[in-house]
């Protein structure tokens, strides 16, 4: 499970050293994602994609002002009619309500079943666009305009889309590939400080489970990483997608390989349940997931106490948490549990955890509830 | 476009003459359809599908207590935990708030995603239960246990699942194929009389885009299918199953030629939301919109008179309406164009149109408006 780099990454455009191009490899629903600074404003980013009369941009009341008028006029190069359709902004709209905007928007248009949707914003946009392309008219070409850190390296690349139900986050949605992804690395600029780190989560995560060489690289370059640097932004953004990439390719439904990409998330979904959906943000709690998993992984006797404490370092020095939230006064082990028995990879009401079984590769676990209780214990009461 | 009728079918049962199995060809997404008497009864018919924990039988008020307990008990010798869902009955009712009441059922009973979903009843259910199997945690099993007639020659096999919006039918959904479709020709005793008339009219769309061989048999056996005679309703049901089987193998998410499986549906879609969806059923509307589909094949010179009045005569004999309704008081032909631009064949607003090349061969065309006001008046006003 150690990607080949050199195989799939190109310079897309060699007088920019920033510019590259890294390709998802799923046969004919194989697309490439574009890295680099200023492409949301280039026409030249659009071209080659399925044509159609209508474009639709899907964005929200945050990142409109801020970059949508860019990209419509790039797309008005490509299309007769491009329009938009601005959603509110948060995890608490990713809802069907606000997915029936989208349709809303394409049937009064009279939009047609190759209209192109374009999800310009976070995660909630590019997991809520994506479904509505699945769904409108049992499925529709859309492009991928990340605008986030955390979507840039994780969220807009895999084709997993989603919407929240009350009782469970994600919980309706498809597996449905983008034709492209477009990173531009000038939008990170302007991300506010918590959700860099919140991304910073995603990034760290494939050390541990892929490539310890990224994990070196990261403790030599955290801080230029939050000082914003684009060449330290475009190496952590690239070696995400492509280590991504390798493992989508390999099981794009996730039937077994893909699961390791949810490392921290078993813990970190009970935190965000638990707390009640963005009080952490999602990258705050997978932060701190990974201290849990890891914590875990030392306890089933996989990795030694020094592997963990130079993660939690890592994942303390990107900004965010690294001790566990108290969900239950009385038995906050029990409701942790109860909570990750709700995930989506649990079967038959047993839950799989996401392991190091050594570092840099990752597997899948049961765990006894009483180890599971230590864990929970020994991350929650710390501080 | 002569589909090979001896390579697909097989006798399942050889003691059962009614006993078939047509298999749809699909790659990995292969499955049979099941035709017989008393399938749902036994446990048989539910051997070798997926295996999971909990199953799921959604139906709906009108079939649950004619046939919900028999698929419970067959069920409940292959799943620890099998529980219902019971949906009001309606097209009114395929929209997000009544597929939600499958989420909610789902997630309530903590089932996860490797639980499998039966579709007990007739098109909304199959297609509804479809979709949300399509959705449900990104995809779970399902198996389309159809009801009607209709359902068991046409919409039960194929993979379409939607729900409706209320700017249009069938607008939301997915390709999703189920694992399997097994069609009781027992539960078409109970059907009503307007809806055997209406499951009729999709067998005899078969007739004309695929196979002149069908269209003469239906001649000499329409009385014995209306009569509900087993031996003719089973040739029905198979030799529908094989067509449609043909058809989706060579193409399955409609990018050519599943198009003419619509033929008579774009006027019919026309009638249906003209009228207010559930004032003629689907299947009326499409054997009146056969006629006019009919009509302007004659008119475009590639079929003769006697072709329509051969089929119109069938479709009347079917106990179908082969006068369209009058849809507007003041300009009716203006009416049926501006419904028909909405259809989801249509591109940048022109209709395409699935007209008889030739008896027993369909093909896809736009057409004149003038032309087809002239069809519109011809069709509507000979009463």
């Amino acid at each position: 499970m150690c990607p080949k780099l050199g195989l799939m990454t190109d310079t897309a455009d060699p007088t920019r050293p920033t510019s590259l191009s890294v390709r998802i490899d799923l046969g004919e629903r194989s697309y490439p994602i574009l890295i680099g600074s200023g492409l949301l404003a280039q026409a030249d980013s659009f071209s080659g994609l399925p044509r159609a009369a209508h474009a639709l941009i899907v964005t929200n009341k945050t990142v409109a002002p801020l970059y949508a008028e860019q990209v419509q006029r790039a797309l008005q190069k490509h299309y007769a009619r491009v329009y938009q359709v601005v959603l509110p902004d948060g995890e608490a709209y990713k809802d069907w309500q606000t997915l029936n905007l989208i349709f809303d928007a394409l049937l009064s248009q009279g939009s047609d079943r190759k209209t192109v949707l374009y999800a310009l914003g976070g995660g909630v946009v590019g997991d809520m666009t994506g479904f509505a392309a699945a769904s409108y008219m049992r499925g529709v070409p859309f492009v991928q305009l990340p605008t986030t850190l955390l979507a840039q390296v994780d969220s807009s690349v895999g084709g997993k889309t989603a919407i929240n139900h009350p009782m469970g986050k994600n919980m309706i949605g498809a597996f449905y590939q983008p034709q492209r992804v477009i990173c531009d690395l000038d939008t990170l600029k302007t991300l506010p400080e918590r959700e860099l780190s919140a991304g910073l989560a995603e990034v760290i995560k494939y050390g541990p489970i892929a490539d310890m060489g990224l994990l070196d690289w990261l403790d030599g370059n955290m801080d230029a990483l939050r000082a914003r640097d684009v060449e330290a932004l475009a190496h952590a953004v690239r070696r995400s997608c492509e280590i991504k990439a390798e493992v989508v390719g390999q099981d794009e439904r996730e039937s077994g390989l893909r699961a390791i990409l949810n490392f921290g998330h078993t813990f970190g979904h009970a935190i965000e349940a638990g707390l009640g959906y963005g009080t952490w943000l999602h990258g705050e709690a997978v932060g701190c997931g990974m201290v849990m998993a890891a914590t875990l992984s030392q306890r089933l006797g996989l990795v030694d106490a020094a592997f963990v404490l130079r993660l939690r370092r890592l994942i303390e020095r990107a900004g965010l948490p690294v001790v566990g939230p108290m969900l239950d006064a009385g038995d906050n082990a029990g409701r942790y549990l109860a909570l990750m028995r709700l995930d989506k990879k649990s079967e038959a009401g047993e839950i799989k955890f996401v392991v190091i079984e050594t570092p840099g590769r990752a597997g899948m676990r049961g765990a006894p509830d009483a180890l599971v209780r230590e864990v929970v214990d020994a991350c929650c009461l710390r501080q």
